[in-house]
Formats: C-alpha cells, structure tokens, sequence
C-alpha cells in the first residue's frame, strides 16, 4: 500500500490523474502479481492506479484466479487473446470512470522503459479516451522501484546467496576437457539445488588469456587450460534477482590474467567503500575508470539490481543519480588486457545508512583456479 | 538469407522500403543472433531489413563481437546506455541511407505484437525522418514465422524429447509431503540434465481434484493424496522451445479426474487426426470445444510454438488461419470439472505435408499416477 501512495503523491506533483502499466515489474510491484506467464507475449496486461484510491486490474480472464489472491480488489478481464479488441474497450471504460474528462494519464515513454501491448492498442486506446491524454509518466515508478524496502532487500541478498555458493561448487561441475554447454547446464542445476526459483540469465565466456565478450550463450568448446571461464548469473529468488558474476582461471592463471583479476577487485573495493548516501553513479564510475584507466565510451560499470537483473540508475560518468540508502547496485568494472580480451568482475551491494552492504561475497585478488 | 528474400518479396507487395525490428524474436529470425542478454531491459537493439539487400544491425556495443559471428556483415554500434541518444541518431541515419525520402518504414504494430524500446525513442526516431513514415509491417514477419524450416522443427522436436524425458522422471522427485516449490525445482533440474540449454518457463498447479488456475508460481504447499498435479513448461534447445505439460494424480485418481483426463485425451487426438494442410485453427477448435462441451468465451485452446514459448496464430472460433506444412502447434484443451477446478493437457504437433507428426509423446487416456 506504502507504494501506491508513494506514487499517487508524486503524480499529484507531476499533475497525472492516473498511471497506466502495462510491463511485468510495474504491475508486480504495486499488486504482488507474481508470474511467469509474462514468457508469453501473446496477451496484454493492465494496471491503472489512479490519484487517489486502490489499483484496477484489467486482464485477460486467465490471470484472474491469481490476481485474486492479490491485494487488488478490482479485477476486470476479457477473455484474450481477442484481437479485434483485446482489452482495449474495457481499458478505455475504466480510465473513462477513473479519470476526469480532460484527465492526463502517465505512461512510462522514458529511458529502459517499453510498452507491452500493440502499437495498434495503443492508438485504439488513444482514439476511445475522448479529451484524455496519454503523457510521460515522468519517472515515477522507475524511481521509487530504484529505492528497495528491507523486505526486497532480504530477497536479493537471499539470491545472492544461491548464487554464492553455486559458485562455490564450480570445481565439481566443470574441469578441463568439459563442453561449455555441459558447464552451463550444470551451473543452472547448481543454482536450483541451492534455491533458486529460476534461473532466467545465465551468460559466460571461455578463452585463453580474457574473453571477447560477455553476453554470449554457450558452445559446444571444451574448457582448457589457460582459458579464463566466466559465468554471470541472474537467478531469481521469490521474484527478485541477483546480478553477478565469478572469474575462473583453467589452471594456473598467466601473470597477465592474475594481474587483471587483482586490478578488478581493487576497483570494485574502491568503489565499494564509497558508496554511502549522497555518493553519485557518476562517481563510483571515476573511481573504478581511473583505476581501470578505461577510455571514454567504455560502456556503463554497473547498475541497479532488483525485479529486473539489470534497472536504472547507471553506472556511467553522466549519470548524477544519488545514491540513496536501500538501493540495490551491481558494481561491474571491466579491463582490457589485448585486443579481443576482456574480463569484467561483478558484485551486489546495498546502499545502508551510513554506508554499504555486500550482498554477493566479495571476492579475493587472487583469481579462482580450476585444475 | 531465405527468410530476408521472404521478407523482401512481401515487402513489395505491401510498398514497404523497409522492416524495422526491434524485438528478440524478430532480430533472431532474420540474423541468427542468440543471446540471453534480453533479459536485460536497459538498451534498444535495431536491425533495419532493406526492401533489397542485406539487414542492417545498429546494436549496443556490448552485443558487437556476438553479433560479428553472424551472416549480417554490416553492423553499426554506439555505447549504449546513452540515455541522452540511445542509439537514434544512428538509427534515423541508417534508414535515411536505406530508404527513400519519403520511404515506408514498416514495425510490428499489430496483433502480438510489441515494441522494445523507449515510446519517447520511436518519438524522436519520427521527429528525426523527414518525410519517411513508420506504418504497420502488416504481420509479415509474424506472418513468415508461423511456418518452420525443417530445421526449426527439428529443434522443437529435440527440445519436446527432452521435455518428455524429464516427464518421465517426475515420480524419482515428486512425493506426497514434498513441497511443490521443491518438486518445481527439481524438474528444472531434470529438463537441465535431460539436455535443456534453459528453462524459460514452468508454471503449474496441485490441487485436491483439479486446480483453479495454470499460470501460477510455486508455492510451499506440500502434494497430497487425491491431488491433481500438473506441470508445463517452456523449455528451450538451442533457441526454440517446446510448451506442453503433464497431469498427475497423487495416488488413484477419483472419477471424476480418471474421466477428465480421458476426455481431455480424446479431444486432443480428435484435433491431431484432423491436423493437416488446409484445416484451419478455427476448425481445431470446434472439434476440441464440442468435445468438451465449453461454452463461448472459455479462452483458446491452443497456438503456435516456436521461437517463442507462445506465437500466433491462436486455436480460437474465430482464427481462420489455414494450416500450412511446418507449422508447429500446442494443442491445449481444457474441461471444467467444478467451480474452480480445472484440467488442461496440452501437446506439441507439427503439419506435415499430408497430415501431422507429434513432437511430443502422445499421452494415454489414463492419467498418470504419482504414489
């Protein structure tokens, strides 16, 4: 309930009569709608919180029994998929009710957003408000979903955990000679044996001497020695992720991918022991850059981490966002140590009071060794 | 390159000068590019399908190397995130180059369909075109993908094999007493061991004679005796995904279930005996609804399978959609055994040139039992 009237009190500053959801992290996060049927694109969902009062569900009959369960009292549905008019007669009629005649409804237009519905919806939705407008929604949910309660912050850290010690167990799951493929299987079961709810990301990279990139799927290459093996989970615990990832040297590790890892920790530890409220995105990333002596255009160095595995604000150097106690970050520096060869590292981190808290273990400068 | 001539050949038809996809189904099919970094919302990813020629990605760097390791040889990146020009400018310059002054630019604006990436970017996108106009892509990629190469369907074959296997293995991890978030992960873990790159999607249900809903996450209630279990799941091999589920009786099923689950067998194979070129969706459906005596408005009973875990066209009374060798098909009947008590089966089939082939094992008229 806090969230809703969080949100009704900004959308009283930004002169919105009603916000208009229509993704997975906005509906769950002022309902509890927990699914995956999001996995299917084919039906469109929404939630309208108006200025003043309870949240409305308009959604196709099939999310009704688990809507119910909810705190949402409201729930409309039509039978979807119907594509002469899915959803979009009933959304109209409920803003009609819920809104003024001349009412401005905020929807998130702005950066990492997307709509989750048809385009053609949209324009039929726009063409049954009469006087009603459809405008930015200035921000508001991405910015209170950036500031997690102890509550959301205990679920991350659970799913830290899970990943922790998933990572602990490497060595039994992967040696050299091993597929890939076979590894990342293997590290999945690994993070479902530990609690895991699902496993919705999981990206990695083999080479010798540093790896290419970081976002790639598996191959069917074997694990040799020399390579450095990176995994980088996104696991999902009771509807929040963690975001981080462990670096693995086959073998004993070249002094060049030692001194890497090392140089990695220290950033990340420099930037850790600045976050505290009032520290800036900007900020942690000047100090992790320097260090790291990354060039301009290096991409971002972390990011906020919660319903999504990866949410704003950014880690880059023009971004001012402050630093509030009960953010979730992911610190993410990467070096370059030859053309084509990277590592990056990755820790979870919240924003305390005072200062921060780990959520993933920190890791030594020495690198992992798997033989 | 067969799916851009494809493509190109209805883009005449339809006067388009262009295809602009900003989604992961979308950006897949025409390139290949594979990767589960979607789960990450923050940045846009373009790739631009000229009238003539070769597509055109404008992606985030982060995503350059893998996207290297395609057929697109022309890709362009900025370093996303740039919230300020996430990759616009570079857009709107790109189809100024692709397209006429007053070209057609066609997105995916209908019927399940959405749009990946900030509604304020495809604003500016607008304001930056000139005259070049942004109209409907009239379902042609959508369109296209219902009919899978004989490659694709060997795919979903492969991932319903493994989804079947992993089935049959439900009685060495699921127990009266055992929790059913326990028996969720479990299964995760047996579609892993079986050979699932990942597990996209498992939802499922237990409850005393039938279950009230089939999108629900797991809770920590443990299985009884008399329960209907029931698990789906959307599992993925190499990018293509099979969705189907099992039913379970925990312990001897009462009549009532016994003669549920025969019905619901023999509605499914009604529909699969009538499977072949020429039938329609529509057709399949009145063949699955009078069986089941389901009244108008009782959701559809089934759709395509493929890159997506659901994909048009949808088993509804009022999809005409003719059926076509290589299209890949969920049926998923449903019956109504009491207020808030359902049962749903649901298997994976695919049209071949004379009639139909099971992707997944056909299942008897007995429910299976769990003890």
């Amino acid at each position: 309930m806090s969230r809703t009237a969080c949100a009704q009190t900004e959308m009283v500053r930004a002169g919105l009569d009603a916000l208009l959801l229509t993704t997975e992290p906005e509906v769950r996060y002022y309902t509890g709608f927990l699914t995956r049927f999001w996995e299917s694109p084919t039906r469109p969902w929404f939630v309208v919180l108006p200025v003043s009062g309870a949240p409305v569900a308009i959604i196709p009959a099939i999310g009704a029994p688990l809507m119910a369960r909810t705190w949402v009292k409201d729930v409309r549905t039509w039978p979807a998929p119907r594509p002469e008019d899915d959803g979009i007669g009933l959304l109209a009629r409920t803003l009609g009710e819920l809104t003024p005649a001349n009412g401005r409804i905020g929807l998130a237009e702005g950066h990492e957003s997307h709509l989750q519905m048809p385009l053609a919806g949209l324009a039929a939705l726009r063409d049954q408000l009469g006087l009603r407008t459809i405008v930015d929604d200035r921000g508001i949910t991405r910015r209170l979903r950036q500031v997690k309660s102890p509550a959301e912050v205990d679920k991350i850290r659970f799913a830290a955990k899970i990943a922790d010690r998933a990572f602990g167990r490497l060595s039994s799951i992967a040696s050299p000679g091993d597929p890939i493929s076979l590894v990342f299987r293997r590290f999945q079961m690994l993070c479902l044996e530990e609690g895991a709810d699902w496993v919705p990301y999981l990206a990695g990279a083999c080479a010798p001497g540093g790896y290419e990139d970081v976002i790639s799927p598996a191959d069917e290459r074997p694990l040799q020695l020399g390579d450095v093996l990176m995994l980088d989970t996104g696991l999902v615990h009771d509807g929040y992720f963690c975001d981080f990832d462990r670096n693995y040297s086959l073998g004993p590790p070249s002094n060049a991918v030692a001194s890497a890892h090392a140089r990695l920790i220290e950033a990340t530890e420099a930037a850790a022991t600045a976050v505290r409220p009032g520290e800036t995105m900007a900020g942690l990333y000047r100090l992790m850059a320097d260090r790291l002596q990354l060039t301009a255009g290096s991409g971002r160095l972390g990011h906020g981490v919660g319903q999504q595995l990866t949410e704003g604000a950014s880690i880059l150097p023009d971004d001012h966002t402050e630093l509030v106690a009960g953010m979730v970050i992911a610190l993410e520096p990467m070096i370059n140590l030859a053309p084509g060869k990277i590592m990056v590292h990755e820790e979870n981190i919240t924003v305390t009071e005072n200062a921060y808290e780990w959520l993933s273990s920190p890791q030594k400068p020495q690198i992992r060794v798997l033989a």
